[in-house]
C-alpha cells in the first residue's frame, strides 16, 4: 500500500538540516508534489509530549540513558503509526528531520547502548519502516559547533550542549552507518556554500525519485 | 551489592493490591523493617509524568499498543535504576504496586504484543532485575470488575475502563506465568475475607524473607 517516498536527514548539530529540509520542501512542492514535512523527537500530539520531556528534561529531573532511549522510541512508534505511514499510503513524500539513524548515533555509539539493543528498539518502534533515501549532512565537528552555537545564540538545550568528543563519536557513528548502507544513505558535505550543497540533495533525491516512479 | 529484599504485587483490577500493600508496609514497618513503597507506571518524577501520559491520555491522544508499551518500560527503566536499586542495596524492603509482570499480562497477552518482545523489553528496560517474591492476588474477573468499579464510585481511567474478556485474558496471563515461575510467585485468592486473604500473603512474605537472611 506505500505509494509515497521516505527520505529522512541526519547529521550532527549545526550540519544545515533545517535549512536543506526548508528549500527541499520548497523544491518539491514548487514541481508538484505533495510534501509532508517533519521532525524527530515530534510529530503527532504525544510524540510532541515526549520531545518536551526528552529535550528540556529540567535540572533535577534525572534520565538513564536506557529510558533515554525507551522514550524517543516510543515518540518515533507513534510518529510511523500516525504521522508517516498514513503519509507514505497517501502517496506523499515524507521528509523526517533525524529518524531512527540518530538513535544509533546518539544513544548507541555515543551513550554506550549495545548497537544490537539498539536495533532490536529501532526495528521494535517503526515496525521494520526504514527510509528510501537518508541524506547525511556531514561537517567537521568544530564547524558544525560553531554553527550551532551561532544559530542558537549561546541558548543551548540538552541535546545541544554535548561537547567536541561526543560530537566526534556521533559524526564517526553516521559515517559508519552510511559506508555500511551504501544503497539508503547519501553522504553530503555541507561544509561549502550552502547552494552547492543543496545542489547535490537535489541530484540525489531526483535520481532516487525517478528509480521510485 | 544488593541486600535488600525486593517483593512485587500483580493481579487484575479490584485484586485489593493497593489495601494488602498498605497492610503489609504496616506490618513489616512494626517489625523494624525498612520498606520503600512504590508503584509502577511511576516512582520518581520523570516516571510520574510518563505515567501521567499513559493514564490519562486525553481523548484525541492517539496511541498505539507499541507506543504504550515503549512508554511502561521508559517509566520503568529510570523507576528501577533511580529509585529501586538504590533503595535495595540500602537494605531496604522494596514493594512495588505492580512490575514487569504487568506489562507482560497487560501489553503482551491482552493487546497482542509478541511475548518475546516483552520479554526482551522488560529485560532491556529492567537491567535484568527481578522480584524475589512476586504475590499474585487472584480473582474472578467478574468480583474483581465489580470491586473496582465500587472503588472508584464509577470513575474510570483509560487503564480502569476494559471490558471483561480483556479482564479475563489479563488474568489467564498472570496465573500462567506464576505457574511457569513457581519459585519467584506466590498465588494468593483474595475472594474470601481481606483478613484471610492478608495471613497468606504475610506467610508468604515472612517464609522468603526468613530464607533470604
Amino acid at each position: 500500500m506505500r505509494r509515497g517516498f521516505f527520505i529522512t536527514f541526519e547529521g550532527g548539530e549545526g550540519c544545515g538540516k533545517s535549512t536543506h529540509i526548508g528549500m527541499l520542501c520548497e523544491y518539491l512542492h514548487k514541481r508538484g508534489y505533495d510534501v509532508l514535512r517533519t521532525r524527530e523527537p515530534g510529530g503527532p500530539a504525544l510524540s510532541e509530549k515526549i520531545r518536551e520531556l526528552l529535550l528540556f528534561a529540567k535540572e533535577g529531573l534525572q534520565m538513564t540513558p536506557r529510558t533515554e532511549i525507551l522514550l524517543f522510541e516510543a515518540a518515533r512508534s507513534q510518529h510511523v503509526s500516525q504521522t508517516i505511514i498514513p503519509a507514505l499510503e497517501s502517496g506523499k513524500i515524507v521528509i523526517s528531520d533525524r529518524y531512527a539513524d540518530s538513535t544509533a548515533a546518539y544513544q548507541g555509539a555515543a551513550r554506550s547502548i549495545a548497537m544490537g539493543e539498539v536495533k532490536m528498539l529501532n526495528k521494535f518502534a517503526t515496525g521494520g519502516l526504514e527510509a528510501d533515501l537518508t541524506i547525511l549532512l556531514d561537517i567537521p565537528e568544530e564547524e558544525g559547533l560553531r554553527r550551532a552555537a551561532t544559530r542558537d545564540c549561546g541558548k543551548t538545550d540538552r541535546m545541544g550542549s554535548q561537547e567536541l568528543n561526543f560530537y566526534r563519536d556521533v559524526r564517526k557513528a553516521f559515517l559508519d552507518m552510511a559506508r555500511e548502507n551504501p544503497e539508503r544513505f547519501e553522504i553530503v558535505s555541507s561544509e561549502g556554500p550552502k547552494e552547492q550543497t543543496f545542489e547535490k540533495i537535489v541530484k540525489a533525491v531526483e535520481q532516487r525519485l525517478l528509480k521510485n516512479v
